[in-house]
């Protein structure tokens, strides 16, 4: 039995001689000098140029996501560059596969519950009782509400009222980010924490990029977007000042202090 | 005897319970909504924000290095998505483990070339003769000069007379860019191949690095940015229209043709 | 208030100016020459040596998973190392990352499932109920059950009866290798699907994983050594016939043929 | 112009709905329970199976190669575990990612010298003509010579009179190994470093791997089969004991703490 072939079609862009196409636009003189690298990424992912609001929001969004100091993944990038200095794409790859269900889970599964939640029939007045129901769901199935609370940042994230704010300005504050307020006082109430388990950086995130459409699953890759610019920015202070030698002489040594011998 | 231990002194940023702090700079303040991502980038890689004219041209440096089509890269990332769709870093990671010495060693050796060739002390003058013996050097050992030419875009790249004028528009067309335009006529002279050798955009890439003072051994870096942004874009075509499976099954198919039985 | 400090310690080996120990082995006069790959890498995830019967079985398990011919793995990364062959490395991270839930979940799941099924007090007579109890589950939550069945090989997976024999004739095949089977036979009863839902290889590797008393979780790393050494010999077939490139332009043409001009 | 298809066609492996074919074997009854593992990586990396003494020494190499304790590669595989548990295989792939031009270059780069100074009308005799043009070429450029002393294991690398003995027994001690002693002991004195400079256990990897006639470019690949297996090891113990968090919390702690405030 054949298999039916399926015809490989991308329109992500392409070339010839003279020209180069991006996103049906002329890279050269419609992208470059006119889009910010935020609003390129907007264009990749969503495939249009974004309004003046939306790139407010959207490199504001990306920006969150860039520096968090010294993380595991940027000191497994220079751990890695350390070994492979002729190969900083390598390093940057071992940097990123740490942003698994640990770092980036929080903010992929809060864009999923508001995108589960809300559909296109859902009014304002919906809000408080699907709070309700979220957070009844999750205290009976003792799992934590992605996007609220934090362990650092108390009484509140200062990134969250800054991104919301953002969005308020510019128009893109729906019913997405109203349904994650909600949740985070619904869930202060339930759980009796009163003015403890606020809205966080990745639970505003989840609820931004719920209010410009795009899907939660692709909320891992805006988080990656942004800690390459950031893994990157570690290798060029590793060039200059390198750590990653002392970070592994130290933890060898310890780890075999209980048998090592002279 | 004793190690010496080395202080591990980092930078970037750090936090606190009431403030997040990048590169000295607050970051819901002076960043969220001030700063787009290219200039992140920059803040991060330079450690101060770029001037109006840096912001352009750096913007737009990154953005040529973003969407080239269905690159091998891009084909990597979409077979690993097939595989592990639960974990988007890991196919951005494979993705981006394809800029190498391949795709990306040009744009490096041009800033090389360049970065090596011009001292503080080099002036207008010196620049025709360093373009004459970068070129003789190469002729002589028989290598390619890296950033002139290229195998699709003729007779010129699009993208090389954009990155110029933006560079010149915003004060940044020094010598780097000027010795990067005269080898490319000097190597077009000594091969006899006039109108055949102008200026790539990797070549265009490595002349604005360095005129932003950057190190050529991060100019993969920058690639690496950009490319990150687009594999993201691939993939979320990939997760609304897939093809890696497609791909997957017509290169198995054939590959074993010729010994495989029904 | 300070953070408590945990101690580093590892077992997996050190060295010193005279000798390598490793799981408390002198690598060069217990190792070397006296236990073959396989039976090493039992003894860095089990920490002891196999027995000889366990060598045997435990070889076999990782040799199932070395080779699968033109998988989405080996593709990728025969692409990343056109991009990159100066770091082979790259090129065997960019395929073992397609090691994810699509092909490594079921050997991962149905290990799972038994282990998480037969506890220390399960007895031979409580087997036929447990695997009813399992198939139930799954029918009523329309979960397929990891480990049985396979979209080519049928009515038999022909690596199955053969990881069994092994097993069998050293002594391996317990409770998990019996529930494995009953789960296989029960789902064929309930989903009235006679001779159709064969305990497949992953299935095999998932019991016999138990009874090496691996845990599930560690599944996925016999998969990843498994394949490590697959794509290894399709790089070296790669750089005498290189194939990347073929697949790449082809998979472009294609790709942009609706809008390509010229 | 029509671009020329080439063919694409592998070697490797194909299977059907009765039977699995790996390298023109039938993987159930030819490979498994007959080849162990090292064995099974000869197959695909020298498209035959090994003899019994090819098996020994094979299997010894990559042994070598498994586990060197707490490396930057395992560290970095720790920490991207740490980020993503659900994602082991991008743990494993961070960690090989390391293995670049700093741990890998040496058996690549002794392999190298050997296979390019070694040719088929080479004879004994000419042996140490050559290993004098070695040394003396390395002393003329300045470039340390791959393969030969060590920083911690003096007088002698423990492992290589191992690996030695083993090829010797074996019957696969020939010029390579040869040319290698003979580099050892020329540098000695040319460098006037009487027994300061033996051969270290990767220039017994590049020798053995020329006599098995192992492309160079291939050594890293033996290499990473090797850690890909010692960091399974480590990711195993770092399930039953975390390192991983300790390393990062310290590391962020002193990083940020000439800056930070409570």
């Amino acid at each position: 039995m054949e298999r039916k072939r399926k015809r490989l079609q991308s329109d992500m862009g392409w070339s010839n001689e003279a020209s180069i196409t991006v996103q049906g636009l002329d890279l050269p003189g419609d992208i470059l000098g006119k889009l910010n690298l935020g609003d390129f990424a907007f264009l990749e992912i969503k495939g249009r140029k974004p309004t003046p609001g939306e790139s407010i929001v959207f490199n504001a969004m990306l920006a969150t996501l860039v520096e968090h100091g010294m993380t595991p993944m940027v000191i497994a990038a220079r751990l890695t560059y350390l070994g492979a200095p002729e190969s900083l794409q390598g390093a940057v790859a071992a940097g990123i596969l740490g942003m698994g269900t640990t770092f980036a889970g929080t903010a992929e599964g809060s864009a999923r519950l508001l995108q589960e939640a809300i559909t296109k029939d859902t009014t304002q007045a919906d809000l408080p009782g699907l709070a309700e129901q979220i957070v009844a769901r999750h205290v009976a199935s003792r799992t934590s509400i992605p996007g609220i609370g934090h362990p650092l940042h108390k009484p509140i994230d200062p990134r969250t009222p800054r991104l919301f704010q953002l969005a308020e300005e510019n128009g893109l504050s729906g019913k997405h980010v109203e349904l994650m307020k909600l949740v985070a006082s619904a869930a202060e109430r339930a759980l009796n924490k009163p003015g403890q388990l606020p809205v966080n950086a990745t639970g505003a995130l989840g609820a931004l990029s719920s209010e410009l459409d795009i899907p939660w699953r692709l909320c891992r890759g805006l988080a990656v977007i942004g800690r390459t610019i950031g893994i990157v920015g570690h290798l060029a202070e590793e060039m200059r000042n390198p750590l990653g030698r002392e970070v592994w002489e130290r933890t060898e040594e310890e780890a075999s202090s209980h048998v090592r011998q002279s």
